[in-house]
């Protein structure tokens, strides 16, 4: 069976974008995605790429994008008032609940995803975090706890450094069984690669 | 009738890839296509986007990405040894002949880009782009003369200011009744407008 990495920031909109679409993707293919949050701006300082809204005519272009994409795909989408935005506590949360309940843990990503990109909230401050998360059933004093803990702080910082060790530096990113994919647009060529079209 | 302006770089794998498609897929929505070489460094530049093979990271993503674009689109492609290269006198026989022949200046962009990306060969050299020309029945002459005036020389280096000025920073970039299109893996994209999909 076919594994997919699905790496994203949950401060990119184009990786908020690509997970409304990659588990549908994959599943009419019978391939599986793992997610996998990363901190993605070291990265991208490598390749010398600056933030989506940091140069006029980048940030021109991304007002453009990103919304018409949300219209094409359906996905709801509110700009927030606060870009890009500290990832912390979500990253953390996600790994933390990784452990005990990936699926859970899925949802839980969804879910900071949509406060953010689909409704515009800044999930900077761990008690939006915890908010979001308890509205899906998790133990919020559990997860307050975590988001303190040392050794849930690592596994997100781990995972970020894991993710360029394996050469990711954008969001969203694919690893199909190791080959890489970059990009919101290049969900066509992943499913031409997951049907066999080349 | 839908107009598009089909921006790209002879120094570009991805606008060499666009080149086999953009026509046809116009073609099959009533669309015109007008070619616009430019030099996009200046561009890349103010928006902090280092060359494809400059960074380790970028690099090994595009020696996976370009050939297996060339594949899934049958393209023929042979890595230039020298890379990037100058496009100085691609730029200005181009703008050069489209004054008189737009149809041939298309053919000539076509031959020039074969024999950058499709046979590996530097395409810097006058002589090179002059032989290219040549095999088309272009002038020669009157083409070697044009290289060294200084309106020809204007002509081209306009194009790549006015394309700036149009808020391109990317290679290719597709202006869809100015609605801009960035990158090989927005065709879909720009298709799905031409078809009226969103």
């Amino acid at each position: 069976m076919t594994a997919i990495d699905f790496y994203f920031d949950f401060a990119s909109p184009y990786g908020y974008l690509a997970s409304h679409r990659i588990d549908a993707l994959a599943e009419a293919h019978g391939a599986t995605v793992t997610w996998r949050p990363v901190m993605i701006g070291p990265a991208m300082e490598a390749t010398g790429a600056k933030p989506l809204t940091a140069t006029e005519l980048k940030k021109a272009y991304t007002l453009i994008d990103v919304p018409r994409l949300a219209r094409r795909w359906s996905v709801p989408l509110t700009l927030p008032a606060r870009f890009p935005s500290a990832t912390l506590a979500a990253g953390r949360a996600y790994y933390w609940l990784e452990r005990s309940d990936p699926v859970m843990a899925k949802a839980l990503a969804r879910a900071l995803l949509h406060r953010y990109w689909g409704e515009g909230e800044d999930i900077a401050p761990p008690e939006v975090v915890i908010d979001v998360a308890g509205g899906l059933g998790v133990d919020t004093a559990a997860l307050g706890a975590a988001l303190q803990d040392t050794e849930i702080k690592a596994l997100f910082k781990t995972a970020s450094e894991e993710s360029m060790a394996r050469g990711v530096f954008g969001s969203p990113w694919f690893l199909v069984d190791d080959e890489p994919f970059w990009g919101f647009d290049k969900l066509e060529l992943l499913e031409d690669r997951l049907a066999g079209r080349f």
